[in-house]
Parts: structure tokens; C-alpha cells; sequence
């Protein structure tokens, strides 16, 4: 007999997974490749928010100072925002806002970030900045209501703490900034949402000082945010790198560090966001393309709602450019998805997660099992991976489960419906590999490889004794497996009979 | 070793397997479903024609007679045969004109075939027959253009041979509506095709003495046509039928029977068209959604093309009335689809014909080995099947095969796509079965019918030895399967090494 | 000065316009030509529910004995009820449930309606009448939901009064059908909304019957329902009639009845449906399709909301069969849409009606002002008509306006956009005049047909003086205008000026 | 009478005019609203070819340069070039390939070009160029195939005679580029078709320099291409510039000149490319968005066909960065649409040609008269336009034509369908002025737009006596007008009376 899930439930499932999901740059936005990815995405995923980098970058083209009778002045231009934003509400997501990099006409500097050319300097005058920030908000409170943008979580800045991407990653220009920015946001509306500081692993401490800063001088927060990665020192090989991985729970206590830092302070009990979290933070990683990276990522998707309010996903799309243009359809992206489209087995975690009831019956460190409102029970199972390697995993994992389906005085049956990735099944990485890695795979390759990426179902029914039904799986090497069981109503027919089918006596 | 398929090939396919496919009487034709299959099967399969009864038919409303100043007329009226034919055409598809049944207005009696009532008596007024004819033909010349329905073959009258379908199965008076149609038609253009006698089987006399009567009175005909179908006689239950099935290659038989009574004919080297062909003609046949139904009729499919210019499937999708509204999703239904578009498995023997080369290296009773001009090698085969049941079949068929997929001197590797249907992959039917056959499937059953009705895809890389491959298939019970294999041209860098994914030492 | 239009709303336009439409009978439904035309309409118009014939019809196959085991029994089949509903919702909209007409498997006699031989005698057996009801809306409550279904309401029957809907246009008869049928559905939920007695025109002494009959045997009864047509006896032609009509006038006081009859009855206060209502009720005469029709229908259909809670027009598409398949393009159908959805004129005043506010700020005979939320003003005006002829009326009709756009106080702009049809603009049925009538028009003339029947719409910019905008408008011959003026807020840059666009000097 | 349209052709009508068009930057080709904007140029006007900046540049991505094991390679990356060039094939269209500007792994300086920052200077390695090179035009010929890569013209970079364009406008070092691109086309394919100096105006002398250089060294030419422009020194404003216009005839002589220039030289009778032209060379200049910018190019457009063998309109669409991202819907850009696809004025014009004949009845100054294979007249006038303004134009001018429809002997009549573009005709430039300029309309605002760019087309009987029709035309200002007339096949019933549509008596 299998471990006995109880009947009643032991917690519910958020959606804390699906909050947020990040994305490249926002001109990247403007793609059609882009676009139709991000459709595929909300079609078979749902997420509520996006997040990425750019919004006020040259590339956006927001900040448009000019001269006219000798008098300097400045436009702002929201002519690809209203592009990429408009796309975005008609694909049923909304912006989850990062106010930066800086616009070149309004840096104090030239360092820029990324093959893309971020600004990562302060502003050269911090009223126009404001005047920015207030022109931005403002325009998308007309044109898209402020009873929506007050949804619309709005973090100022991206990972100041690190030199990269913040002059000197300069902490009291940060809370400068921040400062200004919040107090600007609060003017259009009290009711909009400000929050920071966006910071990547490894500076733990400026958490508590950013709400010391905030709680000292009294500045609005209205959420905070930090990153979660937990790969090793980049490797680099052409067009690529390598990492080491920490074990995935490292991800887990990253997501949780907020909540523990903030408590005592004035902000203990403001919403955590985790912004970005992956496991490499490298767009050439090509873990990412991987089985191995669904198994490892599976428990942190669906157990990450009990440490943070939400954790976004780094980036639904390989459509990124922070390395340059990829220089193949594989490219160890951060993407759910591949260029046109081709599913990743991580993608399937989160489409797997969308299929989970409500009603948490039982989670373990290798499955999570849930009901919802028609009395469904959902299995989503995971095999163990280890960050040692190899990294093509190991098969035979086993999971036994008795599972509630009903009264136990009913007997019956239930139909199950069985979906997985993993070495062998829907893996569109490994069939590249076989087709000989083709950079520029031709129009019947990419059809190859979309057929490839899908999960492999298996269906059966199975009997309902006293109520329950008893599940054996067995794991393939990396594999992430949905199990779905309903109770059959059967209405076949009493003159049925399989046997006559060709013409036989019953 | 396997079977040595030579290099050199033996034959040509030709399209005779996409020649045709039948439909549903044509009012069904302005139906979204059936619009909606349709581009389904133009996008998977291709058929060049498509055929089925009604045209002339009441519910189409050609024919309209009328009465102005005391004086009777008639008006032709296309407005429902423009939709279908303008959505045909849209879709890639060409009419294969089928004319009958009679117009009630223009009918010598009330008899009438089906739920939906086609009168299958001859005309009251063979000069207003005529008229109808012309001015149908016409129209369609003048609305597609007279280069395009030259190729569009026109057949007078469906089954003729049978009392149910022409009263009295009358002979002399097919003869006689077959002159005065296929006269009226050579009006219009000598160019136009026109045919019959559109014989069920059973009646294979006829088709010598319609050569004889042709030749006799030197009436027109431009292809002969017969139906093939090889079902015993309906054992009745409520809402369908059983029937014994004769074997498979009995339907080669009949496909080939109008060349063998045409030889020595003033009618032989006509091309002869199966204007219909199926296992059983019932509409309510459970076995028409089997996999069994696929592995059956797989070696018909596949080798057709040697005993007829055309066999066309009768019929593409279930949207069909014959014998009134189907009662359930699955309901024994001619249809290569469901309504709501469920492939059932006889749809990927097409889908699987779609994807052979138009060299034949090879063919045996249980596979075809075809090449097309890339090289690619792909191999359709089928478990066989014992019409005396069970009809769930056996598995563990084996073929092997030595396939020539380069030089002689070349090594290598070669992709490996292989994907099947039997009776557990995608064989939608069974899940139905599993889910307890919900006559109305709701929402969710749907999708989960759509996606076990996809074939089980495998991939592999094989290695290429002095230009061969050696493959081994094993059949799953009721299976047909295809396999593609192509060269690979390996992009791996030299700095590949799967090793390193984690962050190891290469 | 035009005549004052108050800033003060003097009332609130209701939705009662767009609660229903009217469909031809339900197996059209499942046409894609039907299905594209709702899109159209649901998009540019936007109908909350939708009511039509034949949902027991055989055509539907709903209601199927069978024997099985010598007893015989009853199979009650949703497959087109869900392909026909599911697509509704798709669409937007929901029905408006009508029950009829009988299945002629439990029919007591034979007598038929309509080309497409709906049976209108009473039920062979009451109880199975009431398994097939219940049967029927417990299947609409199990797919869609009660909280869904309990918004549909559900008519029972149509149009007893007449003797060709319902076999001697028995009352007592229909008074006993109501009374099962309705209290059948309120077995199954109390909530669910169920109404009659659905008259025609011509026995208005009904309904006072019906309100005691209900009242006296305690029969549920959520609302009450009738129809409205205005035109005189049929003047037959082939394919067609001709006749005249009354005033519209006549049609508010037709929908202004059941108000009144029903006063000082237990009925009185509920809801009144008026389930069809058009000027001809005959799908084959020609003044459905003329501009002279959209302007003698613009007062009822703007005003009607004043006497009844909803007026359905009869019917959105010409997708209709009641007399046969449609001889030609334009035929005289009820729909404001013809078969390849060209809008007639009478489309375009529900185009126009969507786009009025919700704040009435005035009407009148030939004109209504309203405002919407964003302070966006319209001018509905269309003119006066004759119905003793000639049908191409006259020109030159006048309105003038003074219209409160912003403070008393402010000056500025407003933009005008003025969208007109009328004899010369519009009106896709006279350029079909023009083309010579052709009954199967070219896909290049359906095109044209499609740009004549776009609205002529013309801008402008007015000066806002004192917070008013001054309007004089003169109508075309059976012209219905929609004004829409809006505030500008102009954004031209202080350096703009038009005088240089050609290199010339400021 | 009007002027005398003889029956007889004089002439031809080529594709020279929808050879090709001109297109932003390809990165650009990646966006939606840029592929959105393409598919609606296509499907109402058809392009062959399209052309644009920016293939070799490094936001295509193409040369990568990278180290391994201690050497340097170069890999050549096409993801994004078959991301747009496999858009273009589905869109129907080919590129027109430019080849340019320089990668900045590969160039010899640092000189840009435009905001997106061209490199403009030559090769560090002509070597390393020339695999580049060889590299691409390979990559193409193995996706799309040998026979399709023929078709597409190739240019040697852009505009070398300018030193913005091409360092210093060293026209040895162009030559010398030209024939190393040139010879390692030819190598792949002899067959391909490589031309230059793709000139821009005022450097005429360099087209004989490079006939007698290509003959000299028998470097390989299949084609010779220049540009034309017809405005004069740009003065400035914020966002956008002013200038004065040349004449339009000035556009036909610079189409003519290497025609004229290569008369005598080897060169003679190459095909001639105008691979740009406009009027003005700025992409911030309002007078593109205006009407009077479609009556001004008109007669270019219509008579472009008898100078060069195509002349590119430069650009189809508004998503264009040379002057960084525009700054309001209408900037002034080259876009035949904007972003969001309204259509300006000068869409129009390529709309109308679209339906002309092929048969040239007669041409003059203000109008072009063809027929069809179907017997169908075109006449397409302009209003004549004044280059020193003002730009909007006088209306007024008048057009008398009698157009031969039939035999001298045939009386009828005749369909005439006149769509029309002017100051206040389908001018959506002019309604956004009315509305305020507003920079970033709102979704309302952009569907009004979208309806005011619609032509206004008028319709009418015409009578056809002795097979003519007698045509007034007067025009609006800055109109052009295309105006269809067709022989009408009257189909109107002997029982047709339209007084008799309100039940008159006949």
C-alpha cells in the first residue's frame, strides 16, 4: 500500500508561482517572435505580471530632451511603452514596473550593463528623473486606469548592490534614488504600489538597512523585493559558460531570507517578491535547455508559495539579448521557450502547476498532491537530482500513493491521465542533440523538435476501492510527471460489448 | 542483419491515395465543424478532391420553380453551392462533382434514401434535368474558370445499381440519365470530364455493360468509378451496427476489378476512380474508430495506387447524417476525425502517407519503404491484423531491415523519427472508453481526447556503417507506424562536452 | 441657435436594445457562415442573449426512442445543443432559451411549419414531454453551470396563438404545456428565470388570460412575452412579397402592451420580453434590406426601451430558412446581415446605438443626445419617413443643436466624427441595384458590396464657446446619423505651423 | 464630349512599380506591428521585393568572432536573418538583398551611421569580408533554394558616393568592395544577380565611372541601381524638419538617368533599379503624411514603369530608427502606413494601381487609363499640385473622358465604383490634426483613425451608348482618384418593381 494521503486538506496553494515571470529587455517586447511566445505562455501557463529591464533605457526612447527658441526642454515619448504595454494587456498580463537603467540623456555617466548598453549611472539631476518617473506613472494611469495600475507592482531600480549594474553600487544613492522615485509615485496616487531594493544574492544586509532607511525618514514601501540564483562561477567556453549548482533548496532559503530579515522591523509583513530567480543567471548556460533543469527546479516551482509572496521566473522567452544576439535556436537561455516557440522542460513544470487544485492534501520532498473544486486529484512528482552529475540523472524512483477519491464506502473507477518530461520524454534539447545541434534548424526541424517537446501522456483507468486508488510511479531519469484523476461518471451503454465489434457472438 | 532494402528504386507513388476523399452530403458542407476538420485534414493530409452526395439535392435548393404570369419556370439558384464550393476552395480543395440526387420539384416519384431524404427517383423532365445540369456545370465554369473544373471530374448518380439509391436499380434508365448528363456536359466544353457508373459493390456486371453501352451509342466518358467496401450484413443494437469484416486485400480486389472488366473495351486505359471505399459502409460501425480500423486498412491505403487511379475514403470527418444526428462523440462514424476535430487512428495512416518520398525501395505486405529526394528514408509499417478478432490485436510483430541511406563508403549518424498508433498510442478511442464514453464530452474530456489522439513520437541517432542503417521494429497490437530517417550534419563545436553541464572537469 | 440640449441627463438609457436578438432556427447555428456573422455582430454590436426555433426540432435530434431488449426507451442527445452552445459562448452571448418545436418522434400529429417542417402539435405523451425538458435544461445546467443558466430565460413555446405554430391555436392546451413545462425547470432550480406565452400580434386577449390562468393555478411565471410587427397582408411575387406598413409608431404600443394588460394583475411588475419584433415578419421582403427601413426602425429601436425590458429584432443574419433556401444575395431577409456578412443599413443603427452614452440629455421625435462617463456627447438622428412611399424618401431634413460639452465656462475645441447611412450612403443594397441585382455575386463584387456598406463617416473640428458646441445637421434621404463630439486636448507643439510644410518661410 | 479613350492599347502596364519597396533597418522586420504593417501592405497591394539597411550590421548579428583553444574564429550566426527572411517568404515577398553596413567586429573604424549606428567604413579584412559575404548568400541559397535566391537581387552596399555612408565616399575603395563582393557571389552561383553603385542623387558622374570599371576588370554586374529624391536642404525644428519640394517630374528624369548614362557603355541594357525614392530623404518630414504628398507622387508612381525597370518606395511603414524612435503616430516618416497601420494618402495610390489593367488605353498629365482581361476600364487621375504651395492644394480640376466599355454597337450600362483619397477624403493626417495631434492616441482614437484613412468610394449606374461611357470627373483638392468601370449583367426579375416595396400598386 501506498503512503495514505488524507482526505482533508493540509493547506492551500497560492499563486504565488504564477504572480511573475520575467522577461528580456523591453524593446525585445516589440517582437513578434516575442509576442507570439508570450501568447503560447499565457495560453497553456497564466502568468498575472512581467518583469524586465529597460523601460527607460535609449532603446524605449521615453526621455527626448530638445531645444526650441534656445530654451532646452524635454519630451517624453511613450510611443513604444503604449506598444509594448497594449501588447501585453491583450495577452492578458500586466507589467510588474522596474523603473530603469537610466536614459543617456539623463546620466551622470557612460558605464553602460549588457550587450544592450544599460546606463547604470544616477541621474545627472534628480528632479528631472522625478520629472521622468511622474511622467511615466502618469501615462499609464490615463491610458490604461488607475484602478488597474494600482495593481501593478512598481520597483525602483535592478540589483543596486552590485557594481554592474549601480555606479559603485553606491547604497545611499540607491536609497537617494529610491527616495525620490516613491515620493514621486505616491504624489499621482497614494494607492500605487512602491517597492525595492531589488537586490541580487549575496548583500543580504542592505535588506534591513533599506527599511531602516525607509522606517527613519518615513519613506513609502509598499513591497520588497531581492533575487534568488544558485550557480557557481562562469566557466567560459565560446558562446557559452558552465556553472556548478547549489542544491535547489538554497533557492528556497534565498526566498525566504526577506520575511526573516524584515521581521522586528517596520516593514515585517510587507509582500516579499522575489523578482528574479533561476538557477544559473546566465543567458548562455545551456542547463537551462535541459531535463535536469525541470527535476531541480520542480520542488522550488511548487513549494516556493510558502517562502515568498511571489518569484518570478528568469525569463519566459530565449527572445534576450544581454549576451548579444543567440548563436543558436539552443543557447543555454533563460526561456521557457526557444525561439519559435520550441517548449523547454521547464515550461512544462509551470504547465503542470496550472493544472493543480487548490486544496494542498499532502506535499513530500518528491511530489506535491492537490485537489480542486470538482474533487480532481492532481500528483505532480518529481525524480531527486544530484548537482554532482552526471547530469542525464538516474532512473527508477519510486513514489506509492494511496490517494482519496471519493467516499470510502464508493466503489468505482477513475481515469488517469499521466503527462511527463524528462531524459527521454519531451525533450526537445536531447532531439537537437540527435538532429546534430543545427544552429538554424530548417522549417521541418523546428516541426521535429515542437512534436518532440511534448509531454508524454499515458492513460488508463484505474479501480476505486472504498474511496481510494493506489499509484505506483516509477521515475524516469529527470523526470517531472502529472498525474490527474477523476472519477468516471460511465455511460456506456448496457448493449455494449467489445467482443462483437467484428461481427462475433457476444 | 535486416531485410537489404536496395538503393535502386522499384516503383514510383503516386497520388492516387490523395486523389480524393469523401464528405458528408454537401449541405453539411456550410457547417463550421465540418469547415473546421476540413482544414485540419488540407493541413495534415492534402487530398486534391473531395466527393459526396447531395448536390442537386432539395436542401441545397438548386432547382426552383416557379410561377410568374400564369407561366411555370424554373431559376437556378447557387447561393449555399457558391459557400461550399468558395470554402472548398479556399482550403485547397477541388469539388470531385457528384450529380444527384433528384430535386423533390423535379422528381417522378417520392421515394427517397437516408435521414436526410435524398429522392432517388429519375427526373419527371429529362429537358429540364439537362437544363439543371447545364446550368450547374456552367456557373461553375464561369464562377472558377473553365481551366479549372476541366480538372474537376463530374459523376453521374451514386450507386445506381442499388434500388435503394435509383428506383428499381433501373439499368436502362441509369444508361439513359448517364447519356443525357454526359451530352449536356460536352456542351459546355468538350474538355470537361464526366463518368459513371458509380457502382456499389456487388453489381459487377454492370460496369461491361455501360462500356457497351458507351461505345454503342458513342456517348462521352472520360473515367469509370466503383465503390469498395468489405463489411458482411448490420447486426442491429440501438444507435448501431456490428458487421463481420472480409479481409483487407479484398478491397485491393474490387479496387481492381474495373481495369480487369474494362480490358478489351473501348473503355480500357480510362482511369478508374474507387469513388468510395471503406471497411464497412454503415455510418454507425464502432470499427471505424478503432486502431484496429488503422492496421486494417493500412496495406489498402498504402498500396492502392497499383489497382486504381484514385480510391477516395469514405469519409473524411463524422459531421455526416445519413442515419440522422449522431448520438455520441464516438459513434462508429465513417469521419478520418470526430466532430471537434479528435484524429482518430485511420487519419495517421494519411498523415503518415503524407510524409513518404516518392521512391519506393521496398514494399511487403507489412511495410513500404519510400525515399524522397533529400534522401530522407521513411518506412510505413503495420502489424497485422486477423478479422476474426479479438479486435484488440497482438503485439511483438517484428520487422528488421538494412536501410541505404548514403554512399557505400559513408559512416555517420542518422535521426530517427518513428511514430505510431495502436491500441495505447494515440488512440483517442480508447481513452474514451477509459473515461467512461461521455456522449457529450465536456471541455476539458475534449482536450484530453485531442491529446491522446496524437501519435507516441521516439527519436534516436543511429549510426550510418557503410551507408546503412540497420533498424528493428517491433509492432505494438493493431500498430501502424512511420519512421523518417534522415543524415545528420553535425554542428557540434569542438568545445562541446556534455561533461561540463554542471560545472564538471571535461 | 440650435435647440438648448440641458448639461442635466433627463434619464438613463437602458440596455433593453441589446438584450436579445433573434436567430433563424437553431441548426443554422452550427453553420460557419452563421458563426462568422455573430462574430461580426457580437464585435461591432454586442447582443447579451440570443433566441431562435427548432432547439427540439429533429434537425437538433434531441428526443430519440429507441428498442433495445423489447422495451422501448428514450435517449436524450446534446450533440449539436453543445456545438451550437458552445459556440454561442465562444461568441459572447447566451441564449434565450425557446422550447419547441415537437419532435416528431413524440408528436401527436403531423401537422408542420415552415419549409423546414417544424411539427406544432402537442406532445403524444405530457410526461415525456417533461423528461425531455427536463432532460434538456438539466444538460445546459450540468455544461454550463447554474449560476450561468439561471440568466437565460426560458419561453415556452411560440406563437400558440396562431393556428400554424400550435395545432388549433389551443389556448387550454397551451395553458397545460406551460403549466408542465414550467413547472418541470423549477424542479430542477427554483432560480431558473421561465416565461410565456410568447403571442404574436392579434390576440392580445391572451395575455390577461395567461396572468389568471398562472395566478389561479399558482404556475410559475418570471416573465411575460410577446411580438411586434407593423406590416400588412402579403402581396405575393416569386421569391418574394410585398406589403405596407403601419407607422412605427405601432410597434412601441405593441411593445407598451403587455404593461398595460397585465396592470392590476398578479403578473403586473414583471419582466416583458418582446421576443421578436421587425416591420414585415415575412424573410422574403425586400424592405428589410433598403435604408428607408433603417430610418423607419432608428425611433423604435432607440426608444423602445421606454415600454418593454427587451425587443429582439428579428433575426442578426439572413442565415435563415423558414421559406426556403435564399434565391439571391439580397432576398428580403430579416437579417442585418446577409449571407457573407454585408451590413445592411439597419445593422449600422445598432453600431450606432452602441456607441451612445448611458446619461439621456434629451430626446425627440427624430433625434436622442446622450453622454457618456468620459464626457463624450452623441447625437442619434435619423429622418422622418413616410410609409405610404415613395421608399427612397426625401432629403433635407434639419436638426439644430446646442450642445453642452464642459463648463459654462470653457472655450476650446470638440472633435466631430459624423458616421451616416442613408439612400446614397451605406446602403449595399442599392450599389447591388447598381451591379444588376446578381443573384451569386463575384468575390471581387462581394467586396464591393462590403466597402458600399461601410457608414460614410465625416470629421471635423468645432469651436466650444460658453461651453457649447453649436450643430446643425441636414439629413440625406432616410438618413440615421451617429455624432460623436469629444473635447480636445490639444497636444500640437508650440512650433507647428502648416505654412512651412513645403520649405516655406513661417 | 470628353477626350476620346481609343479601344486600342498604346502600350503595357509593367510590375515596375510594385517591384519593390523600401523597408527600416532589418532588425526592425523582427517587430509585430512592423510584420502586422507588412502583412496588410501585401494582402491589399503585393510587393515582389523589399529592400532596407542594416543585413550585415551587428543587431542582425551575423559575424561573430571568437577564440578557442588560442585562435581566432569567426562563426556566421543567421538567427535572426532567417527570422525575417522566413517572415518575408510567409508574407509573399523576397528580399532585395543590400549588403551592408559593416559588422564592428570587421570594420577598420569607428563612423556610424544614423541613431542605430551603422558602421560605415570598409572591411579590416577583405578576406574576411568576402567569406562574410559568401557565407550569407550560401546560408540563403541552402534555406529558400537556388532557383528562389536567383530571383533576388543583390546590391552592394548603400549610397558610397556620401561620406555619411561609406568612409570618405572613397570610390576606389567602392569598386574595389564591389569586386571582391561581386566575384564571390558568382562563385556560389553564376546564375545570382549582383549589382551597384546603388548611388544616391548628386553623384551621377560615378554611374559611367563604374560601367567602365566593371568592364575593365570584367567584374561581374547584373544590374545597376541608384536612388532619387526630390527635396532640398533640411530646416530644422524640434522632432522634425522642413523643406522645399522640386517638382515630381524631377523624380522621372533621376529614374531615367542610368538609362541614359550607361547608353554606349557595356552596361547598356541592364535591368535598372531605383532602389529608393520619395520625396523627401528625412524620415521626420510631415509632408509624407499628407494628401498632398499622394497627388504629388501619383504621376510618378503611375509613369515610374517607362524610366527605370523598378523604382522602391521608401519605406512601406513608419517603424523606422534612423532618427531614433518617433516621437508621435504621425512624425512625418517615410511609412506608406504608420505604426498601427493607418494608411496615409500615399497607400492609396499603391492600393489603386493595384487594381489597374494590364492594357494602357491612354496616359496624359493628370491621368492613366487601363483595361483589364475582364473588359473592366480604370482610369486613375490626380488633382496637379503646386511645390510652392500651399500644401493644401485647389480644388476643382476637371477630367472629361469617353471610355470605350464595348462594341461601337452594344447599349447598356455600366457599374463605376470611384474611391478617393484628398485634403478631406480618407486623410487620417487631417483628422489627427482635428483631434489635437495627440502623440500616443488612445485605442478609440487609433479605430477612428483607421477610419478616416478609408478612401471614400461613391457608386453609380452609368448608361453605355455606342459602348462608351462619358466620365466627368472633378476633383477634390490634392485627390487621386481611381474609378472602376465594369459592363453591368442585369439579373434584376421581369417582376421587379421597386415602387411596390411599401405595398404600392404598380
Amino acid at each position: 500500500m501506498g503512503d495514505h494521503v488524507p482526505e482533508q486538506p493540509v493547506g492551500s496553494l497560492s499563486d504565488a508561482w504564477r504572480y511573475c515571470v520575467g522577461t528580456g529587455e523591453l524593446p525585445l517586447a516589440l517582437r513578434r517572435d516575442y509576442q507570439d511566445s508570450l501568447a503560447l505562455i499565457q495560453r497553456e501557463i497564466g502568468f498575472r505580471h512581467i518583469r524586465g529591464h529597460g523601460l527607460l533605457g535609449d532603446a524605449v526612447g521615453v526621455h527626448r530632451p530638445y531645444e526650441w527658441a534656445g530654451r532646452r526642454d524635454v519630451r517624453h515619448v511613450f510611443t513604444y511603452v503604449d506598444q509594448v504595454v497594449d501588447a501585453y494587456r491583450e495577452l492578458g498580463i500586466a507589467p510588474f514596473v522596474e523603473l530603469g537603467f537610466m536614459p543617456s540623456t539623463l546620466a551622470s555617466g557612460t558605464q553602460t550593463m549588457f550587450w544592450w548598453q544599460g546606463n547604470v549611472t544616477p541621474p545627472s539631476s534628480y528632479t528631472e528623473w522625478a520629472d521622468l518617473v511622474l511622467a511615466t506613472v502618469r501615462h499609464l494611469v490615463d491610458r490604461y486606469g488607475l484602478d488597474e495600475v494600482r495593481t501593478w507592482p512598481i520597483e525602483v531600480w535592478n540589483e543596486p548592490n552590485l557594481k554592474d549594474f549601480w555606479l559603485d553600487a553606491d547604497e545611499a544613492a540607491y536609497h537617494h534614488l529610491y527616495e525620490v522615485t516613491a515620493t514621486t509615485i505616491k504624489e499621482i496616487d497614494a494607492g500605487l504600489q512602491v517597492g525595492g531594493p531589488a537586490i541580487s544574492p549575496g548583500s543580504d544586509d542592505w535588506m534591513a538597512r533599506f527599511a531602516e532607511f525607509c522606517a527613519t525618514r518615513d519613506v513609502p514601501v509598499d513591497f520588497v523585493s531581492r533575487h534568488a540564483y544558485s550557480s557557481g562561477p562562469a566557466q567560459h567556453v565560446p558562446f557559452g559558460v558552465h556553472q556548478t549548482l547549489a542544491p535547489a533548496a538554497t533557492l528556497l532559503e534565498q526566498f525566504g531570507k526577506p520575511r526573516e530579515q524584515l521581521r522586528g522591523t517596520p516593514l515585517a509583513g510587507l509582500p516579499v517578491h522575489i523578482t528574479e530567480f533561476n538557477s544559473s543567471y546566465r543567458p548562455d548556460n545551456a542547463i537551462h535547455d535541459t531535463a535536469f533543469h525541470a527535476a531541480y527546479l520542480a520542488p522550488v516551482i511548487a513549494r516556493g508559495g510558502e517562502h515568498a509572496d511571489s518569484y518570478s521566473y528568469w525569463t519566459f522567452s530565449d527572445m534576450f539579448e544581454e549576451a548579444g544576439v543567440p548563436a543558436a535556436l539552443f543557447h543555454g537561455g533563460f526561456g521557457l521557450l526557444t525561439h519559435r516557440q520550441i517548449r523547454k522542460p521547464t515550461f512544462h513544470v509551470y504547465a503542470f502547476m496550472r493544472r493543480l487544485g487548490s486544496a494542498i492534501l499532502r506535499q513530500d520532498d518528491d511530489y506535491l498532491v492537490t485537489r480542486d473544486d470538482s474533487g480532481r486529484i492532481t500528483v505532480l512528482a518529481w525524480a531527486p537530482v544530484d548537482v554532482t552529475g552526471p547530469v542525464g540523472g538516474i532512473a527508477g524512483h519510486r513514489i506509492s500513493l494511496s490517494l482519496p477519491m471519493a467516499d470510502a464506502s464508493a466503489d468505482g473507477a477513475a481515469f488517469l491521465l499521466r503527462s511527463s518530461v524528462s531524459e527521454t520524454m519531451g525533450n526537445a534539447w536531447a532531439a537537437w542533440g540527435e538532429l546534430g545541434r543545427p544552429a538554424s534548424p530548417t522549417a521541418r526541424q523546428l516541426d521535429i523538435l515542437r512534436e518532440t517537446a511534448e509531454p508524454v501522456r499515458r492513460h488508463a483507468r484505474l479501480p476505486v476501492v472504498g474511496g481510494r486508488v493506489e499509484l505506483d510511479l516509477v521515475l524516469d531519469a529527470n523526470e517531472v510527471t502529472l498525474v490527474e484523476l477523476s472519477m468516471v461518471a460511465d455511460e456506456t451503454p448496457q448493449w455494449w460489448d467489445e467482443r462483437r465489434l467484428l461481427g462475433g457472438t457476444p
